[in-house]
């Protein structure tokens, strides 16, 4: 009856929707078994905090999560034959337990300012490692505190007293038969965090700590005996790693949105209250315009990204042959994109992820709602592989860089190419009104069209505001600083448009009508609510007049009820198994609250009737009155 | 050393900028010691689900601040003689330990839609309790789940066959010697929550519970032995108290944020990283313009806050005395103020803790930096004392009422006389460069003038809604929701306008010139900002034209680099100290990562050098393979 009442009134089926991401899950699964041997793909110079959450195998919830996904790939894709042989077995059988220690407490993303050192001592053929401050502490690798034997600690090299940059080294930091820390290691816990308690992320302060030569991960970079360095065949081989994770996250952002998403939306059709007409019964929540408002649009974002998602996976897939091949031809353009789009729907999803749970009213703060378990841990994305600020104004200074190169009259091709058109010159203060206007706005090519007008407004205007600082005699790197708010929202238009660009390119790929229909109404949702919700950009470049602008709210709060009847079987058509899902508020079968009672039932707390604590502070509390 | 290096440049002395604060301390506490005496106010309405952060004495994050919140006043208020005589000395001496039981897992926001009943049986002049459903069962009062033996019960009165809505009841739940739940009484804790470990908020079913007639809190309304219901001398007397409660969350907000605040700008005087001028050290990251970006107009916010809930406070207790003497006329537009700035301040303010927690990289993920905690413990304030969207609709109904009757000719007085003025029929279209632009984007009068007008043409948007729903034949009901998201914008743009009139008006006190120039610079932060990011509504209503929305993001720049040097000194005035700041990245004196490392350090898991898991896992693990 309840899951009836939730579903009643479907026009499409969730398992036709299902279809659309059938690809998408063997693409995923393809990827997760690549991941430990895109050989010629290192992992040293990857940014991160916490370990990306469910990479390859293994957890991240799990201490022993980056033995999984860091230490037995770096191992699998840095070592040379030889320690191979050595290290592979040892961490296959846990005798080695590892993890990958790069951050720093005073460094994380600005990876050239780690302090840590390896110095060469040729006397001894060992490595001599040092944390020569405070600050250079390694800081936040999961695992590292109490259960590691092992890590990979990243270090700046140096050698016969020249300096080569950071590399990889295994360093062995508890006795492998007695866990003790090794002289020399100085390992623990960093305490309590926002989520993540079953991971003891770790600090390791390392005093002249000495690992024999061949402990330096030497598949590319070598060390001789006497101290002779041999740099990487390709200092690129880094970037395309880097770009493969980003690009990674993209689909994580979409999956842990449309797990919120499935838990509100079918919660709010759930949950009965208050009302609309006096007298009838409370609605399901979800007839709200207000509910629908908040969810609906992030409905929209969650198909919007998981398109985004398979997209990048698909790109990456296609030039890591390249790549492979040694053309980098493509990776710029690829390395922009995944920057800017990694900060773009974390970002997005971080604040979407929160807006679910407040949707939930007060039982989505409670953890059977699995919400605030998703929240904090997906968070930290927002953080680790890239610092989202940083990684916004990577993609502006490609964005900028091409801007130049369509300027001084280079033609463009991919996805910048449209900075090569004139038109963006717009920005020149104009009535709004008086201009010709073309765009439909039920029409998603026109809707690219515009979003595409926009991010070239907005390159220009930050490139112009560039130029005005240099005319004031500001150094090139303070005339960016000083635009640096403009590049990051012109890398926020740019990826805007990218992402209604590629949902608008997916319904191509739709051939079934009814489902063409509501894919068609989801895109246009996400499109108009992002140009309502940035209505002053689209004004202000000319692009829209006020009566559209006027339209465009009208037609939104048309999408929203045009969506109502057929949100639960959208959401249904993730396909988030209850045991995946984990959440009270979330069943399939709707049947909340005599669940949420049962859960409640099981609480740890309630393992006795009355508790320890009225013996050990109430009674004697009292007596002392 | 670290202290200079981050104030060394201050040109206002954040001792002077305390004394802009000393007010609202005494103030508060004035409010802190009065909560237990506002006789003429009973508590029974209070919407709410965690108990509210530190209204009274006691602490919500124990077991029995609950007790202290809400317990005891409402023994003190809602006793009649008689009862206090008994119930206040059980519950001062702690052998009856109370809390508050209104919430049901069904209802909420909603107070009409509780469903546990309170039946009156003559024959044993007691009241019968049940709770008819699953979807009643009490559920989330802190303390209640473990730690009290009593609850105040809100439940639907029956009695001689008629219905006379919610009233509190004193009800037994647990054996005052062996802590044993009484008879009908199942009781327990509800599980794990978003942060509040430390609390067991609990569920509360009742199986024909029996209590005693005077067990009714009788101050006010009364059932007489025979069963004749007395109603209370005014209902208008629970609508003072939310009023009061959403009134002091403005403060909270105001709290919370410039706790936040100080932590990240502090930490951001701290932390160096990267670089502007190669070759240059690592600059500190508030030297960044996005770091700037980020966290000068949450510093604005904070100082705009503070003063907006000292006014709060101050017109509560000024109309209080009014309310005293029964002169209720003030109330509804207290009412509808204290709720949108209930929710238009706790919204801002709980997307700006995470921005704030962002922005200190990686370590803001761990409790050290508080603001995890910050956070957890302050998102409910979104949901509790009244589901914000729910909170910006009552507004709206404000709002629009007022707006009817200033159409129908009638002279509005008071924050909403603006809705008097003829000129908010500009929402035609009209080219919006083409009309006379007389605002002075520097002026603060002026901003003031044009928020104004925003939330005017606002106003006339939603009303406008509305009518064009009914004249499509929908019932008023169905207009209403059909204009909800429109109505919320009315709200938002109506507390938007209200907080830049206050700040503005603040200023008017200020006599010290230099503080006077930094809040005029902060105050014109706030508004500039707010312009920035709502700029569609202001080139859509014709109150600005695209060269000055242009002029207002060149000036936010500006306006952050002349805050740069202050910007230490302004959040020192907030004066959090250490002890209740209880951050390591917000120290006073700086000294970040020597602390952090220390902290870490005493990390519980770093009780002993080998965790047991390494015996009790790792160990057996490797034996298996």
């Amino acid at each position: 009856m309840l899951l009836n009442c939730m579903r009643v009134i479907n026009l499409t089926s969730a398992i036709q929707l299902k279809v659309l991401f059938t690809a998408q899950v063997s693409q995923q699964i393809h990827q997760l078994h690549n991941v430990g041997v895109t050989a010629n793909l290192n992992l040293s110079c990857v940014n991160y905090i916490f370990p990306s959450p469910s990479m390859v195998k293994g957890n991240h919830h799990e201490s022993m999560g980056l033995h999984f996904a860091m230490f037995l790939p770096t191992l699998y894709s840095q070592c040379d034959p030889q320690q191979s042989r050595k290290w592979i077995p040892l961490a296959e059988s846990f005798q080695a337990v590892g993890t990958y220690a790069q951050t720093e407490m005073g460094h994380g993303t600005h990876l050239r300012g780690l302090e840590t050192t390896a110095t060469y001592d040729p006397a001894t053929q060992e490595f001599v490692l040092n944390s020569p401050t405070v600050s250079s502490i390694k800081w936040w690798p999961g695992g590292l505190g109490k259960t590691s034997n092992h890590a990979i600690v990243l270090a700046q090299l140096y050698t016969q007293g020249n300096f080569h940059g950071l590399h990889a080294f295994i360093v062995p930091i508890r006795d492998m038969d007695t866990h003790v820390p090794l002289p020399g290691i100085v390992v623990g816990d960093i305490g309590p965090k926002f989520g993540f308690s079953e991971v003891d992320n770790g600090y390791l302060k390392l005093e002249n700590v000495r690992i024999p030569r061949d402990n330096m991960l030497m598949k590319y970079a070598k060390v001789e005996p006497d101290g002779t360095y041999l740099k990487p065949p390709s200092a690129k081989l880094t970037y395309g790693t880097m770009v493969f994770i980003r690009s990674m996250i993209v689909g994580e952002s979409a999956r842990a949105l449309s797990k919120s998403c499935t838990i509100a939306i079918r919660y709010s059709s759930v949950r009965h209250q208050s009302e609309i007409r006096p007298g009838e019964p409370e609605p399901q929540i979800l007839d709200y315009q207000t509910q629908q408002y908040k969810l609906f649009p992030l409905l929209a974002m969650a198909y919007a990204f998981t398109f985004v998602g398979q997209y990048m996976s698909q790109t990456y897939h296609r030039i890591s042959g390249d790549i492979n091949q040694g053309d980098f031809s493509e990776l710029p353009e690829l390395h922009a994109l995944s920057a800017g789009l990694k900060a773009f729907t974390t970002w997005a999803t971080n604040s979407a992820i929160e807006v679910c749970r407040m949707s939930c009213g007060g039982h989505g703060y409670s953890r059977s709602s699995a919400l605030p378990d998703i929240y904090v841990n997906f968070t930290p994305t927002c953080t680790y592989e890239g610092e989202n600020t940083v990684m916004m104004l990577q993609t502006a200074r490609f964005l900028v860089k091409s801007y130049r190169q369509a300027k001084a009259g280079q033609q463009l091709s991919g996805i910048v190419s449209y900075l090569n058109e004139p038109k963006h010159q717009r920005i020149q203060p104009q009535p709004v009104a008086a201009r010709p206007t073309v765009v439909d706005i039920n029409d998603l090519a026109s809707l690219v069209e515009v979003y595409k007008q926009r991010a070239a407004t907005l390159v220009d205007l930050a490139a112009k505001s560039i130029q005005q600082e240099l005319q004031l005699r500001k150094s090139q790197e303070d005339a960016w600083n000083n635009s640096a708010v403009d590049l990051v929202r012109a890398t926020d238009a740019h990826c805007h448009y990218v992402v209604v660009k590629l949902f608008t390119d997916k319904l191509g790929e739709v051939g079934d009508t009814a489902i063409h229909s509501v894919m068609s109404t989801l895109a246009l949702l996400y499109a108009l609510n992002g140009i309502k919700n940035n209505s002053g950009d689209f004004l202000q470049a000319g692009l829209l007049n006020v009566p559209q602008v006027l339209q465009v709210s009208i037609r939104v709060k048309d999408l929203l009820s045009q969506l109502r009847p057929n949100a639960v079987a959208l959401v249904d058509a993730f396909d988030h198994h209850d045991k995946k899902l984990n959440s009270v508020l979330g069943r399939y079968d709707g049947n909340v609250y005599e669940n949420l009672f049962e859960w409640a039932r099981r609480s740890p707390l309630n393992a006795t009737e009355v508790h320890e604590s009225f013996h050990k502070y109430l009674k004697p509390l009292r007596s002392k009155l």
